[in-house]
């Protein structure tokens, strides 16, 4: 059998591989082909690594010609030629256009790394070690990450207590609480049992999570409340950021200013391992080397992402498709919706990163992702209990290639209904 | 100035760019060149991520084939291909020659993400939750590894406290002391406040910690106790690994089997971004996806990782070129250490990862390193005080480029002396 | 001054006495006196510690006939007459008539260590680490109990991180929040961050935290959650129970059936040191001597705790009593309320725990408190901010004295507001 | 049965009650009798908090006295004319003439929350969490002193992991293992995974780790090493002091003096509950009640403790008593291990408390235990395997109840060899 190698050799640990057991060789745009040829349409673009696609045509070009001129590929933390021109583009197209003013640090190439050096710097920031995270956050498996990451499916393989991290409910988690104000209750009252934590750290959407989308306004008052008591906020774009809901950051619609960014997944745009923290430079009290890694310096990756950058981010073409896109998926989920009323099915997410629900059955969303892979669909699910069908197709995504995997989404329902 | 972006932009953390402040652009083996063309020998090989030396064409060239074939880059831990092949690869030259099984895990593709995978499995494996690590090590920087990590300055870092780790005396720590006979005494006795750990975790040879060498002998008890009391033997393989000390695993001389490995650096051997755990089968016992990250299917890598392999590893070739080169560094290492019988100088390590120790004049590694790199070498210093300057070439450079950097590094000992 | 002594030797911790600045020497009942004889009525009773009021005659009479017969003082938890005695009383006339069956422990003679008990006893039952305690909670100040003690204060006192604890709403804390309910959300939801914990830990009354009260309905529900996910209920019993609410436990009151109470304060009746922890029969897992302590069999003080149980519980009239003169408190301190609506001033706690909170003007309490005692009256404050006047007059206290200490109350807000 | 009552009443953490397997009813001295009048030697005197014997006529008198006059039992940390009197006489007849200067804590009447409150306190000073304990200490099992005791058997009953303790080899752990040259080497090298520690806590009579001796010269280097890196060193005199060593303090006899100490067990001198930290006076950062607890002020105990300071030690009959009977002691252990060689018996301990150890037979001390028991002995074991006979008679013994006793265990020591 085809997958014997990997049945035989590789550890129980390995998981899609189960969702979608195929071989599979080649990649081009938003399509992934398997050992024989076969095209799956990948609606789940490596998790939100691949916002630009597979194999985006720019991006490989300055690879292979990176590689041909013998470019340096691993360079630690030295100065290099790529890193310089990575930083230059990512000050020049992104930060420097948002009004954003912020240090970077090259962490391992990992979204968990960067989460790792953030709070770190926040405790080293405040003096303080608490943390507060909220319900249905993903934030990453290694141990640091690991206790601000409320799943309880990876919380359980750390195999040991994790300690430090508050769980607060998230925008819309507990019907009718003010989540903000009961934080800032807890807070401003010494006998709440909270003390004054270091941080706060939020993604925008949800991704790990359930899709799950907090408004603009709950963003807002979050920065207020943590810029008032002088708690770190830090924003994790790791999954919603790099494009993903139409503004390159997750949190620009709101207005907010983080204190700390977490980057990587789709940063390096070609799908190579990078992560990147954004610190306010106030709180850069890093010295040299304290945080370290053998990997922060992954040079094809600069080069690729900053060829991503200079290509995609000069001008707003891109989101604005984003947009328009989105309202396309959002039109065809509402559609999905609407046609099983029994199924009370919700419609969630932001940008290109949305999802369809069913609270009253938890396997509808399964059955959707495994019918559509027999379709030619690679679509994965969300949530506690894999309730929630989320769609991440790749931002430049084809109209007629998004249709068609919509349509599959479609005929799948039915079949799942 | 060239340094002006990063100086600007680049958070304090950075580090090397500090040592070797130039903006570096290509390299070749083992020269690495910076912008205006200025050949450095690189007797430092990306902390040993790069055994094989910068750029190896047979990898250069796989690489590019794979890109201009629209190869998958990124997996997740999906099946593909290039992983296939890979897998086949390590398993063929590798693991089986050496009577060796284990179960490959593709964690996150740094090495502080291969300890973390390790640290948890041997917690949920045994039910129990402490770690023995030794003095002087250095296992990562992610909180679960950190914990492991023997030095204040990166424990310090974690702005926290580090907990369920006991430092045990490694082998030579400790002048006239038996470390393993202690630690079975307190192992053994109800009454040591020691209790049963998981897992010990250990580095045949330490790099970041001084280049200190564990003798076979010792690794043979240290197995034995731990086999005897059910303790998990993992053992570090990330920077003494991939061939470092002539055989491909660094514990292969002792005749040991741990019953994990982390292996990382220089396993891609083009420089990007990988790492393994292996595990022995029975400890298997993850659960789909309990132990995940973005960037655990590095293609790309697995492409490079499986040529290093089939070019390098099918034959005992390298091995005994390793060893011939080891005898010439340490030849020329204790030719400088008899030359300033005033400063005591001890010649360490193993294979092709050697010191020069300076224990009555801390500064000696660091003047030498400094001197060395306006001659055009690039070499790093370690341990405790950077009181050893540590020598990391290319496995594959060739000789005379190798006596030149002996040469330079004679000639800086000359004037930091 | 008569102060020089402690002010020159005792450690700065020392506290009450700052509140009550005299040398006191003798007691009887209710009123306390000190060196020049000046009488102060008793509305702290040791902070619930002498229910039965000081020196109670049966008490006295029965410790000096226990000395005088040589009776053992200290006997370690070696059987003896005098422990046998109060263990059939308290089988007797406490637990059988209220269809209880608990095993007793005595542990060290301190709340705080019956609380240790009963958190580790917790967790060894259930293989798991995690405890809820409940917002304004206190349960001690030893690092075991003080992790699940709310009030920053003590915590910040620790000089480290406290562990394991998750604090949820106490009844009332947030409006319009069903804390209940929430628990149960974030217990059954995967995604909540919150692991099934081993023990909820909870006070009727929070005395500590200012005079709290959790309603019925509530202990109930709280049961039933508890009782429905094998979640252990420790209703901690100190400072409300041995009669204060007016049954011996506060918890009869909801007709809930607590895993294990600690009691401890007012079980030896005499203001000599002794805990006990009541534990369900199947949950009574400990091995011979896993949790010790030199003067956990303090003799003196379960011969005047037997006297008690045999002099004050074998009919219903001492509850009559504390009822009857709830009402009066109740009535008084309504009077209170009423007299200074500005000051939106609430009565609240149940039995003879009760309180005057003043959200609007915290130092209220303080003043009331402190003009009370130049008028002889010893009372003091609870809350986060000391916001709470709080009386805890003996259980036994003579209806005129205990009205003349009201009409102190009552001239000293006059005072105050 | 006798015991019946507690078999079904007592929770099954009783442990001595299980040794010595009567109901115990008086007490005189060094004699305690059953309920059917049957005398048994006391050589275990409470674990130590019995130093002066059971009811001393002259601490009886006190107690009875006090308590006809009405004087306050329980005061908590207010200001008592006993208290007064108790401080007095500790300052006056212990601390001045030793020329030692410490401000008095009393905390919960308890050794283990001195010890907590100790902990605390030098967390406070230091802004350091670590704490270094010694193999076979003990400290208590309330859960922060419960970090620092190194018995298996109590730690694992805490059910969760102790955190923030690193144990180091007591003097004469490791053969040939100089461990206060150790400690150094790990306090000073940055890579040796130990970083500062806030305290050092040690007992220099290690009592229930198995009458093991400190010597003066450890304990006046271990003093050095704290003092030189701004260490607190905590001396746990709770079982070793109070004169068993023959001086009040047991460290004493070294010359060291402690920054801080905790008493515990016979400072009541009646087997009351009471408990102490000793405080320099620079280190007594306290704020007003951070550290609390309800029977911290267990006047009863002051009456007794106070008389027993103005009895025994304004002279120094009493220590030189002690160490009168410490030789007797010594001659009769030593005699019964020249008796028998095979079983290489070692005389242990200091003072008057002596232990007999044998590593060859583990049963041995705990069948003499029995066999005296049957002889009218009361004695205990000692050590991680119960292999130490301990003997802890009331320094008040006469010498023929001595004599006897000393008889009874040389009998029973036949009938286990």
């Amino acid at each position: 059998m085809d997958l014997d190698v990997f049945n035989k050799h590789e550890s129980n640990v390995r998981g899609y591989v189960r969702s979608f057991p195929k071989v599979f060789e080649r990649a081009e745009g938003p399509i992934i082909y398997d050992q024989k040829g076969a095209p799956y349409i990948d609606f789940f673009s490596g998790a939100g690594g691949l916002n630009y696609g597979h194999n985006q045509p720019a991006l490989t070009a300055g690879m292979i010609d990176y590689l041909q001129n013998g470019g340096i590929i691993h360079g630690l933390d030295m100065a290099t030629a790529a890193k310089k021109r990575f930083i230059v583009a990512f000050q020049t197209y992104i930060l420097k256009p948002r009004k954003l003013s912020y240090k970077m640090q090259f962490t391992g190439p990992t979204g968990t790394n960067a989460v790792e050096a953030a709070l770190k710097l926040a405790r080293l920031n405040t003096g303080r070690t608490g943390i507060i995270a909220f319900t249905h956050a993903f934030h990453g498996v290694s141990l640091g990450s690991l206790a601000t990451t409320a799943n309880s499916w990876y919380r359980k393989a750390a195999g040991t207590d994790l300690h430090g991290t508050t769980f607060l409910p998230y925008d819309g988690f507990v019907e009718g609480l003010d989540s903000i104000a009961y934080f800032e209750q807890i807070l401003t009252d010494p006998g709440s049992g909270q003390s004054l934590p270091a941080a706060v750290i939020v993604e925008c959407v949800q991704g790990e999570g359930g899709v799950n989308v907090a408004s603009d306004v709950w963003l807002q008052r979050l920065r207020a409340v943590t810029k008032k008591h002088g708690i770190i906020l830090i924003v994790d774009e790791i999954q919603a950021g790099c494009g993903r809901t139409g503004e390159f950051f997750s949190f620009e619609q709101s207005g907010i200013v983080p204190d700390m960014v977490t980057v990587s997944k789709s940063i390096s745009a070609s799908g190579l391992p990078m992560a990147l923290l954004l610190i306010a430079p106030k709180l850069d009290i890093w010295k040299p080397g304290q945080h370290n890694g053998t990997f922060r310096g992954n040079n094809l990756a600069f080069v690729s992402a900053a060829v991503a950058i200079e290509t995609f981010w000069k001008t707003g073409v891109l989101s604005k498709q984003v947009h328009r896109k989105s309202a396309i998926i959002h039109a065809a989920l509402s559609d999905i919706a609407s046609s099983y009323p029994k199924l009370k099915l919700q419609v969630v997410g932001r940008g290109m990163i949305q999802g369809l629900r069913c609270d009253i059955d938890h396997g509808f969303a399964k059955r959707i992702s495994k019918a559509a892979f027999s379709k030619g669909l690679i679509i994965e699910t969300a949530g506690s209990y894999d309730e929630v069908l989320k769609l991440l197709p790749a931002l430049i995504i084809d109209d007629k290639t998004l249709q068609k995997g919509l349509d599959i989404v479609k005929a799948a329902a039915k079949k799942a209904a």
